[in-house]
């Protein structure tokens, strides 16, 4: 499956940015996060390799092209947003105890859970002084304050929903309500946002405004249901985690809450019993699996992908954007619910 | 020993602008963050009792004052140094396994690490959006900018102290100056930051702001090396931590750091040996109280303290100050290398 353009497009820019952000800090709090980022190995050496696809920055940016908005003078709060996933990703890896992430080992699993948390708590702060760096780009003081609003709450409701993903791991009582509200703060807050900013840097029409961060909200939902099916049903080789990674470590993704509220009879009473396990083993996995195909859960969860990008799409359609910057917006939403990886 | 009157001045508007910063923002997360700040008990019933002194944002709006500034317009500043704080305390116990803090289970070990690291993260968030309200202030936008500039600094400092403390935990080569290098970051990075605020929201002068700083960081010096000094001569009553704890916990604070410069033969021998054990243990204590008694340590570490105060009232003395706030200013001062809680 190819990555739309618009990766392309922007992806040397965000990354001088990044670094520019970086540049001069030399500390080795920095090289724990220059290591997160994929920029040199665990000693501190040079790499070229995978990285993240940037897809927030990504967003952000394509919105203030769609509104009509010069792209350049969005990049310090395309950057910040990344800044503030990223951060995210070290303290998530923390509590999880992941060990892998982007098929290498996550900070703390090299520089051990206290200092992981420290590198975490200063990319957090260098979110907010990337998106100081607006100020260089003559955007007005009014909106860069706006701008650092916006960023904030989104940051809470990430977090926010970061402590209900959590809180859920050990309940059996989670509906598909529940997760919604999940994952509307932990997953598409941030991307909601990034559209958001990219349009209020590209114009000051507040409909359009609006209308983006509606769609970011909508399509950050695809995303995160496109996300919970590969977590099940992806690959090791594309995803970077083992299939069946999210049952190991029982998560309650929409395949799980889904099947937990469907089952019935003996399904419904395994699926209880592997849940209220401490570790769930390689041949629960299997069971999870078979009670998951027996409810059809894959085609549900694609459906629902499918319904939240219509409604992107619908969001899309419904502002008047620059024609052009509008297919690849829609391309971008496509992608998001079709992507393996 | 009293607190200052400072202290009492602000006590009242410093809560009400904390509470209002939180206010209306309702999930268990936050009632987390009211449990660490003392409102509230681990049910989140409302409780009266000791909470943190509120040093730096006093010392924020005491700074504000003395420079001839409105100190209600610099109200969100000040409750946003110490929302920084006490981020960086709830992360600090979770990194340090301390299960106590001011008399009280710390968050972590009510709620977890996870949900522990969650509340630090948005308390961190909160600190921005607190200072965001500085916007309803009248203060001036480009000032507001260069307050979060300041902030967001300081805050990237101290977590990088943070680090060093931490990474100082497992040496036995630590001097006085890497320790002094740490304690700069860790301790007096916001302390500076906080003096220097509530001069730049008081002021327009340079000078003066550069010498509230410049104050500020030689305050947190002696602050900090006071702290150390509790850490291993105060008692539980006062400090609220067991007497010679920092020893039990291997802190390499300044008494230990010293003592390991200046004890020579079978004293040396002696000190390696027990900061190379796993655990410290009860006779160790003793030993490494022997130790630093032998070495007179106890009045190295106050001559030390005084060394920064007498800076830090020269600093005072060197600015044109409000005369009835300097003199406040400079028995704040005081009250920090003299205090025994």
């Amino acid at each position: 499956m190819r990555l739309p353009l618009a990766f392309e497009r922007y992806r040397c820019e965000i990354d001088a940015e990044l670094r520019s952000v970086l540049a001069g800090r030399e500390s080795p709090l920095y090289e724990m996060m220059r290591y997160h980022l994929g920029w040199v190995d665990e000693h501190g050496h040079p790499v070229q390799g995978s990285v993240g696809k940037c897809l927030r920055p990504t967003l952000l940016l394509l919105a203030c092209e769609a509104v009509g908005g010069a792209w350049h003078k969005a990049l310090p709060a395309a950057t910040a947003v990344e800044l503030v996933h990223n951060f995210s990703l070290i303290h998530d890896d923390i509590q999880d105890d992941d060990r892998e992430r982007r098929h290498r080992p996550t900070v703390w699993s090299i520089w051990g859970k206290p200092q992981a948390i420290n590198a975490g708590d200063s990319m957090h702060t260098l979110a907010d002084i990337a998106l100081l760096r607006l100020g260089d780009q003559c955007v007005a003081l009014e909106k860069q304050q706006r701008a650092h609003h916006i960023m904030s709450e989104a940051c809470l409701r990430l977090v926010e929903g970061q402590y209900y993903d959590i809180s859920y791991e050990n309940r059996l009582d989670i509906g598909v309500d529940d997760y919604l509200k999940m994952i509307e703060m932990k997953s598409a807050a941030l991307i909601a946002c990034s559209l958001e900013l990219g349009a209020l840097l590209g114009s000051d029409d507040e409909d359009v405004i609006r209308g983006l961060f509606a769609c970011g909200r909508v399509l950050g939902l695809a995303f995160q249901i496109r996300d919970d099916f590969l977590g099940i049903w992806g690959t090791q080789k594309k995803t970077g985690k083992p299939s069946g990674s999210d049952i190991r470590r029982k998560k309650k993704s929409l395949p799980i809450v889904y099947a937990m509220e469907k089952a019935r009879g003996t399904a419904k009473r395994e699926l209880l019993n592997i849940y209220q396990k401490d570790v769930i083993e390689g041949q629960d996995v299997d069971a999870v699996q078979g009670i998951l195909d027996a409810l059809k859960a894959k085609s549900y969860i694609e459906e629902e992908a499918h319904k939240y990008l219509k409604r992107s799409l619908e969001e899309i359609r419904g502002i008047p954007l620059v024609p052009s910057a509008a297919l690849e917006l829609e391309e971008m939403a496509r992608f998001l619910v079709e992507r393996d990886f």
